[in-house]
């Protein structure tokens, strides 16, 4: 079995913050967010939306590690595109840790990228993935989680995931199955049983009522030398492109490189690639701090808080004859009759109106608009 | 039976102009049309926007008249907002042809007012009046239409309307009987036989089954001489009203007395105070011209063209899983997934969704905008 540089797990840490600093997080925001239109476009992808409360996802995913990881610890993978966009939301990232994919290619390759950079910096590191446009509620029992899962990694060098317990049979996430008994923790630590791709609606009602399966938030824990070596192992091909990157790191040539390389890397999930073929003892750690993923306008109304009709409006918005809409209006009045159970997006330049358990499609007229020519409004 | 001045029928013309120089119309140009809201507002009425075509239903209105009536017979009713708002769409009326009413008080007191002002200028006038806010498609036939209602009106002196063959079963228009057969003018002219009020669903269906009953289109002729002649007899005290207003014009006091005396008059259409209760000879002649009166969104959408899948598009739109659409959004895309039959109006400070079936209902959102305090979107 071909491996990486090994970590040897260790307890050696002599207080807390000690501990820490060996801890890097990889806020992964290349996304665009189509399901967020006309909201988010390309040049204002859902990250960096005030979606929810004042600030945008991405600024609450980096001001959520406040006290937990340094900012010098905290990597940002974007693209070429959105690098510029994102930089007044992060105030505290140093533009080293600003690492620019040139290609989308999914996780696998994101993390491999930041993964090389961060054993650069740190071969004895753990590294925390987070996606860059989730909500997390509870900041505190957040940090607490993860630092929980530092725990797990540390001393079983395993693939830690966080799983967070299901609401409602949800179609669009992946499920992580778990062995019922806990290990430690107070029952927050479990092993995995299996990774399951997102469901159809039979089979996650199915998870649901079953009471193993936890939803995939995307948030993962492990070592820096134990990623590497399962990349080595499951993804020999991106290992040896993204070897070939960090070779010339720090060289003229490694924008060309960069580029080139991944030009012929082969888009992958880091579910697919690794955790749902590795043997590596895998552990799930109960995410119950509030998460969402907002991943959709349903979802963000799931979010809001209500009036007495069931509305959530941000800006102006009069009602006659209407139930449970959401109203995004903040720069005109919009005015409902006898319609229910839609949302009205209504931005300087587009207006969209959609049943609300059809936010899902928003993506299928980011589609259309493209086909049809609509250029200014993507 | 106290009478006006009376009016000699007589055919005594030498030539077809001087036949329709005796010819006033009055357009009846104070209405605010809240059923178009968010496009039509307090100070944008209908009959001003460019709903159909290029130009205002108001300008079309006065340019229909065109090598029938010449502008210098043309009298325009407005109220004292809309005067200044009237003045751009009527380029050939000159402003001593602007009558303006102090308060509104339906149309009886309108056409009252309009009648002694045109028997100052020519007491042998006949009067043709027409709203300002409906559309007609051909143009060719209103004119013969309305010089074969003049010549009814000279050879009999009787109150003739213009009905509209139904072409379904509406409940909110009035509606005229008449007798099935004709008079002379190839079948054109009937004579009217009672006006029913708007009716139930049921009653038009029945209407509409019968054949004998056409929309009231509130387009009238008559003499100034019967007309007067007929609010002294069935409205005595407007008539008094409207006879002090007379003496005064050309005073110091116009202005003054107008106002006392509209505070004095009660709102009455002319349909309830004149043409259901005279006992004066009624004609209704046949107006097959292509007539609407836009009353609603959901009437324009009628009238306007519609792509395959049913959608009348003013502006940019995109559908997903969506039919039989009205969208107005000059200014910015609108997109809509998964809803049919409803209309979307995108102004620049306002946009407005209902169903199209339910347009009947926009004066109603126009009701709770100004019981909810926003007066800047009225």
């Amino acid at each position: 079995m071909p491996v990486a540089r090994r970590y040897t797990p260790t307890n050696n840490f002599k207080t807390l913050s000690s501990y820490l600093q060996h801890v890097y997080a990889v806020i992964m925001a290349g996304g665009s967010g189509t399901r967020f239109w006309p909201l988010s476009r390309e040049r204002s992808p859902k990250q960096v939306l005030s979606i929810i409360g004042s600030n945008s996802l991405l600024h609450d995913t980096a001001a959520r590690l406040s006290g937990l990881i340094s900012a010098k610890n905290i990597v940002v993978v974007t693209s070429r595109q959105q690098e510029d966009l994102l930089t007044p939301h992060l105030p505290k990232i140093a533009s080293s840790n600003m690492l620019v994919e040139p290609l989308p290619r999914n996780t696998a390759p994101c993390i491999g990228l930041a993964a090389f950079h961060i054993r650069r910096l740190d071969p004895n590191a753990v590294m925390l993935v987070l996606p860059s446009d989730h909500r997390i509620r509870d900041m505190a029992r957040f940090q607490e989680i993860v630092r929980k899962g530092v725990e797990v990694v540390r001393r079983k060098d395993a693939l830690v995931t966080i799983g967070i317990p299901p609401t409602r049979p949800a179609t669009g996430y992946g499920y992580i199955q778990f062995e019922p008994a806990a290990e430690n923790h107070h029952g927050l630590v479990h092993k995995v049983k299996t990774f399951a791709e997102k469901p159809m609606l039979e089979t996650a009602v199915r998870f649901l009522a079953a009471g193993d399966f936890y939803w995939n938030s995307g948030i993962f824990l492990w070592s820096i030398s134990r990623i590497l070596s399962e990349m080595e192992e499951h993804l020999p091909e991106l290992y040896q492109q993204l070897k070939n990157i960090d070779s010339a790191v720090g060289r003229p040539e490694y924008e060309n490189v960069l580029l080139n390389r991944y030009q012929r890397i082969r888009p992958i999930s880091i579910d697919y690639g690794v955790m749902e073929v590795s043997h590596t003892p895998k552990y799930m750690l109960s995410g119950d701090f509030g998460w969402s993923d907002v991943g959709s306008w349903d979802e963000l109304y799931r979010l809001m808080p209500h009036d007495a009709d069931g509305h959530a409006v941000r800006g102006k918005a009069v009602f006659l004859d209407s139930r449970n809409t959401l109203i995004h209006s903040p720069e005109k009045l919009t005015a409902v009759i006898g319609l229910s159970d839609i949302m009205v997006i209504n931005t300087p330049d587009a207006t969209l109106i959609c049943p609300l358990n059809r936010a899902q499609d928003v993506k299928l007229i980011t589609e259309k608009l493209r086909k049809e020519g609509y250029k200014e409004s993507l």
